[in-house]
């Protein structure tokens, strides 16, 4: 079968085409045809061996995020059946209960093999049913960027009806993140440098849009849009360079949720404010496959729709994709098209 | 009556002994005759301005924590009667619930007038009752730095018997976070430059020892003392100097909380590592009156005894107190005699 | 001023028309000319003294819930101005924190004297204000059946989007869980007695409706509703009658909110369940100032409108009032009108 | 091998001995040699098919705790070596998070078969490790009435330092209830109708001792220790007969854990205190994997040793041991001996 491989060096200029023997499942495995996948900041920070020694080995198929349809389960398999559509789950090893360091070695896309494969066995606890109404891509959108939204606003930090949430930005996690808020009844404060962006976030169900190029002290912004009192819930995606707004912004009490690829940036902020503030910085690292189910469950409920970028790539060209993430043009997730990627909803 | 204030300038030079008219307590009043008086970090960054305005006007009779015998109540006081004794809160408007932004206009010692006053007149609901076997030093340490411990590993943050807890030093904070760490049935890992210090660590339960000066890479000194897992809860008093260690000291969904008073200082460690770990940063200020209450049931329980350096400055030396604060020589925390604290428990 | 209250003995045929001198607010508190008050069945229940003797003595000011306007402050009152609109709280020394036993003292409308009142001065921090586009009476229908219901669903025990909600009949709680279940993202199963009342909770959201007439064991329609799963939280107001199909229609881990005034009945279900399958039953208990506003935001932000029955009843029918309570034919809340009760929001 | 088994009819009668083939351990399975067991109530009503349908299929091997040393292990076996001492967990497919429905089809002693067996092969992860100070009967002793007091005490309902709890009898649950209660810092009310257990409570570190016999209103007898307050959290064990008085001695705000096999017992108790004094009853239904190794890893910091009573039963006599449970003349767990069994920890 085909796959896309990082082959010889730690490059995104180093992902190829190659053949792999097509995998059978195991007694409790499933057999997966892959139709679609999308791209998460992390996988252009891991072609470059960005997470050292938790990269894993060449050769490495990339991507974590990805559906595909079930034609084969092995004897003892319970939870599938063939015909269903499943997403592997980002943490593979994670089904249940909170978080626990050695779940990195599971991960697909490094270190584990990713979903750039034409099949995939994965055991049936690894993967989850997606609902009918979803397309394809907007399936493969949501493993690790849905996760990591629903961890940080429904989860770990469950925002109420009422509360303020203000969201970074329209990639993937900062769109779910708008979604779920909204779906929690919270109010929700989106920003962007782009007032494109902005009106797409208003489509979404965003209260009140903010242009950060216009308003670089963003926190005073929120701060007087909550009557001084600040936000209930910072989901910070930017690191080091947002976070001291972020600091600002939040109320006394307050949770910023921490998410996404920061390296090895120092945080340039003052401390003393989250101390004397009484304020919770909650690193989220995505989530367990129980999470998923019940994210699941609140997106059927609402046919929810994730957002994937209107420019899609097919399955050859994900290096090409993968090259888009740092120019942060686009909107959600970035898709990527395999041969049998279904656009309408099934 | 006597007061010790600042006058004039902000500084530890500026504090004066002075009188003021003796206060009558209100309908929901009580006054407390003032017995002993201890000190914190806080005192030091305060009387030299450093929280800015919200250090309040001049002059300010300074320091936080403090004891007194209830000696008149108000018409409609039910809480407390003639002969108890009582703390004052940090926060004198923050009697239950979650923190609020706002309560930083009822902290004693700043902005609000302190303890270093021979009488005080202050709402029964801004009190509590101590326990009788505690001395008026050991009573006078409680209201910051205890309440500041409990909110960390008891009420805010729960450590569970078994958990693994890290503590820093041995200043007030610290060895009350590892009482109530014991109290709870954690396993205690205390830090110290000292090797005396480290010793009466010991004797308040700590389970190992590990001197920072001959480790600085403590971080990995914790892993390997929990078999490569780290701690559930590192209890950061140090600030930006040895947060660093403190992320490479807790475990994957672990817990830090920050405490202390880290001036401007900008943080200088990886938040990558706090986001791929799920770590949980907790800011911590102090706790409300009615945490300060529960935290007195389990010390009467078990008839914890705060730890009070041995050298005591009488009233009128409280700026000599205050100037000792940065040098660190101290063990537990500063106290301050008035002529009428009593060295016994009652 | 004019009054309505149970004079010489305790029954709803002892409530009489009587005049009282007219308060005047002390230094903290407000002055409220009331404008609506709303019922609740605790109303008809204290009237007997169904409470013992913490229904208080007599002469009583009967009910708890209702509203007024700000026609003077104390002098050191922050929270109001003149003009303002404010709803007392149920428990009136309840600010903040969790339930404490003691706050029974100060229930309006028994022991302490209620809303069926021309003015009450009322403490500031017992009084929370009203959002504008509120009618009078839609406001006065929140203080004790809104914040129980808020408590249920929000505060006590949370829903999250996708969960599955089961609220029972249309009265004043059961409307509010309702409301505020949708607002949190649930999928909520009403039931009720009649057809029409159904079609009543299908415009406040109600996914699916069951006439528990039809359907007496309603717990199995619940379980096919939710693929055999079971609800993941069931809002139990009927109390004995009712608990035993309610245990059965939650889910394994699942909660039941227990609310109302189930007097001295026995229950009449099978513990062993509870215990086998990890249930939670949860005493409510209304809730505090603070959830109250908390409560408010959301209905503000959200511009959530109670549910008034369209019978309405004149201050002085207040006994006719009450009398109907037991019957259950209203849907929502049973409304009392003052001559100055403003039918339009402000 | 040898087993013991109920066969024909669901009666403590009709448990024989007999052969069946030794089991091999699957790739990620491991091969105990089993050498202890203990007895829960729940085996007493298990042989009856007190739980109806959910109790299995003869012919059945009863019994799910104990303990067994690993003789073998799977090629994929991680987890555990040859020469570990492990218990099977109570339910096999309970790794982590929360209680499902569906984990009782994993139940060992029914519907699963249990631990009566010379060898068992159990998958890694429904398996734990042993400390080695324990002995293998205080090992035997932890899978379900260790698991469950671990959860109602820690877990579901945690005690912090200073709360009051009251535990029900000296069965199994009840004393581990006790003793986990201690490790967490709370105050202990222990109940019993014979004061020679009451002095065995003592010794375990109970501060009060009530005998229900000579107070049989001990609700107003907890209430009376506690300045009128209640207790923070009742371990409930006895089910209908006694949950009247554990709602009496509860504060308001507290929490009953419901433990125990309460048959179709209908509870006899007001809901109307629970209601108007916000309690919670908790059904706690044993617990995870992990939180089982939570439970170890507190047991071997504290050196903690479970409770067995003096008269053992060897293998073949199971059938009395279960006899003698709902006698209840024992204190702590009834313990059966295999050949191997070690009285001497490891």
């Amino acid at each position: 079968m085909r796959v896309m491989e990082i082959r010889d060096d730690w490059s995104v200029d180093h992902i190829v085409e190659a053949q792999r023997p097509e995998p059978a499942p195991g007694p409790t495995q499933i057999l997966l045809r892959m139709k679609a996948a999308t791209l998460n900041y992390r996988d252009h920070v891991l072609v470059r061996r960005g997470y050292g020694g938790r990269s894993g080995e060449l050769p490495l198929v990339p991507v974590s995020d990805g559906v595909g349809e079930v034609v084969a389960v092995g004897a003892a398999v319970t939870r599938f059946k063939v015909g269903d559509r499943a997403c592997p789950t980002f943490f593979q090893d994670w089904v249940s209960g909170p978080f626990r360091d050695g779940w990195w070695r599971s991960q697909l896309g490094g270190p584990r093999d990713g979903v750039m494969q034409e099949f995939m066995a994965v055991e049936q606890d690894a993967a989850v049913r997606v609902p009918g109404f979803l397309t394809d891509l907007e399936a493969a959108a949501l493993p690790c960027a849905g996760v990591t939204a629903w961890s940080a606003v429904v989860a770990q930090n469950p925002v109420k009806a009422g509360d303020v949430v203000v969201v970074q930005g329209t990639g993937g996690v900062s769109l779910f993140a708008l979604q779920f808020a909204k779906m929690q009844g919270a109010r929700v404060i989106a920003l962007s440098s782009s007032d494109a962006k902005l009106e797409r976030a208003r489509t979404l169900g965003a209260d009140h849009l903010v242009n950060y190029r216009a308003e670089p002290e963003w926190g005073r912004t929120v701060r007087r849009l909550t009557d001084g009192v600040g936000a209930d819930h910072v989901v910070e995606v930017g690191g080091a360079g947002t976070l001291a707004q972020s600091v600002r912004a939040v109320r006394g009490g307050g949770t910023i949720s921490l998410i996404g690829v920061l390296g090895g940036a120092a945080a340039e902020f003052g401390l003393g404010h989250v101390v004397t503030q009484n304020i919770r910085l909650q690193g989220v690292t995505v989530g367990s496959r129980d999470l998923f189910e019940d994210m699941l469950r609140a997106i059927d409920l609402h046919r929810m729709r994730p957002v994937v970028d209107e420019k899609l790539y097919p399955f050859q060209e994900v290096a090409e994709a993968i090259r888009r993430l740092p120019q942060g043009g686009h909107v959600g997730k970035v898709g990527v098209t395999f041969d049998t990627t279904d656009p309408a909803p099934r």
